[in-house]
């Protein structure tokens, strides 16, 4: 029954998804009908919230990172492993243009009805292959953590990281995928090809301390991106974004997951999930910066904003 | 309704601690109704799997952490996030002896019902105050992860950290701990004041390093320990017990929770509670030491064994 199920989740997935994502993508402000009903399975709390949270700017945000390691002693491999973990469990909740699984709720977007709506037994019946592109920085390492924890989660992650720094962490980062039999593409692929090896692009090329133009290969990757129809899911940041201003022909990501508390460029986000994650920062910190961060619940590492 | 509920739950738990706990303490094998109960809720897999599970020697379990580092490319920082984050969601889903939420289920150890039956809600009733006793290594590393995330998922606990090594990772979890607002004790307190103080201990003082004779301070705090009635939970190994042997006259803890894979001491664990956690482990790796490790539910980074 389950694998029956799953099947016809993936075919309805297969059939649909060109333009189930397409419409999404280029509809922009937010489908009022996802509004309404997220509403109603929420009884306005998570909007409450939404409304409520802090929008950082660039320099903000790299003040409370600067700050996560001279102040709280946090290291980098820490915060970086929090944040991946956040980001690979957002994207287990993604649905991709499947029916409601609940019969008691008609929200497709209901988080609690959304959890693994992609489990891992439909390995079976289809390939859950899903690309993740690492850029130079720490969000390219993010995107490491996030292929590794996937893999454990029984996805079959590809990765291009295509600029790596000479750093002990993102050696190891990239050892530990190595090891888990994460297989390393060596150039991007066109368009087409993407659109048909993978389920889902996860962009963590650029992160809140991108500015200025984008250099080589990642130009080129950007331009491949546009032209794609998978989904694609930005962490933090949509790559090629200002961080602030957002971008009106840049990339328009699916699915949005802000670390630590979401950047300006977020309320210019027209894709249909929007999570936070990276459940670390210190309440002392919460309040110094007025973040308002929303109740995570129960022991979750993310909290889905839309 | 909510607060009566856990005002109930509360007053269930002060009442009724010392004499159900004790009986659990003291009571082994272990309780055949608990056995039948969990059965019956999980259809028999989780026995199974718990049949199945490697339990590792000593010296298996150095090789497998030596090779996570050298091999895999993790870093101790890595990893001990991730260890002690299981610990801390483990340990939301102590129910400490209360009564079954779900009326469909009759099982108090339902690992599906027991999530966090010790809400965050209950905080203005009653303080969930929390001893977390940290060792000289690495164990006492997880136990200071465990307590800043428990902070953060709405526990108050407090830290007693005798020895601390002189590295950078454990100055900055101290740091993080500190800052977050954990209060760190000086010295141990009496069992009687442990016992009015704080609603669990947490042992991470020893883990599956430990050889030879306990050293000082530690030997009269495992004392005090032995003399308490409070739910003392374990991470990794009793301490104080041999890593394969156990021990008859140790430590008896409520709870176990086992990382990477379970040591050979566990099999005379007597408490309620075991579980499974730290879920980063490679499948090459599962594959070459012959694991079996059971499949963590989801993006769960625990699993109940028991």
């Amino acid at each position: 029954m389950l694998r029956l199920r799953a099947l016809f989740r993936i075919g309805f997935l297969v059939t649909l998804r060109a333009t189930t994502v397409l419409s999404h993508r280029r509809a922009c402000p937010l489908v009022s009908l996802t509004n309404s009903l997220y509403k109603e399975c929420f009884s306005g709390q998570a909007s409450t919230m939404a409304q409520s949270i802090k929008y950082l700017g660039q320099e903000e945000a790299q003040q409370i990172d600067e700050e996560l390691f001279s102040e709280y002693g946090f290291s980098v491999d820490q915060l970086m492993e929090l944040a991946g973990l956040s980001c690979a469990t957002a994207i287990t909740r993604v649905r991709l243009g499947i029916s409601p699984r609940s019969v008691s709720c008609n929200d497709w977007y209901c988080p609690r009805c959304c959890e693994m709506a992609y489990p891992t037994s439909s390995l079976v019946i289809a390939r859950p292959s899903l690309l993740v592109i690492c850029g130079p920085g720490n969000n390219g390492g993010d995107g490491l953590v996030c292929a590794r924890h996937l893999k454990l989660f029984g996805y079959a992650p590809t990765i291009l990281y295509p600029k790596r720094p000479n750093k002990l962490l993102f050696q190891g980062l990239t050892t530990q995928c190595e090891k888990m039999d994460i297989p390393f593409l060596t150039e991007m692929p066109e368009a087409m090809v993407v659109d048909k090896a993978y389920n889902l692009v996860i962009d963590a090329i650029f992160g809140f301390s991108f500015k200025g133009a984008v250099r080589e290969p990642f130009g080129s990757i950007l331009d491949v991106l546009k032209k794609t129809t998978v989904p694609i899911v930005s962490i933090d940041i949509p790559s090629g974004w200002d961080v602030e201003q957002g971008s009106t022909d840049g990339l328009q990501p699916d699915m949005l997951i802000s670390l630590t508390a979401p950047k300006k460029s977020a309320k210019h986000f027209c894709g249909r999930y929007h999570y936070l994650g990276g459940r670390f920062v210190p309440p002392a910190m919460e309040k110094k910066y007025q973040l308002n961060l929303p109740p995570y619940p129960n022991t979750d590492c993310v909290y889905q904003l839309q």
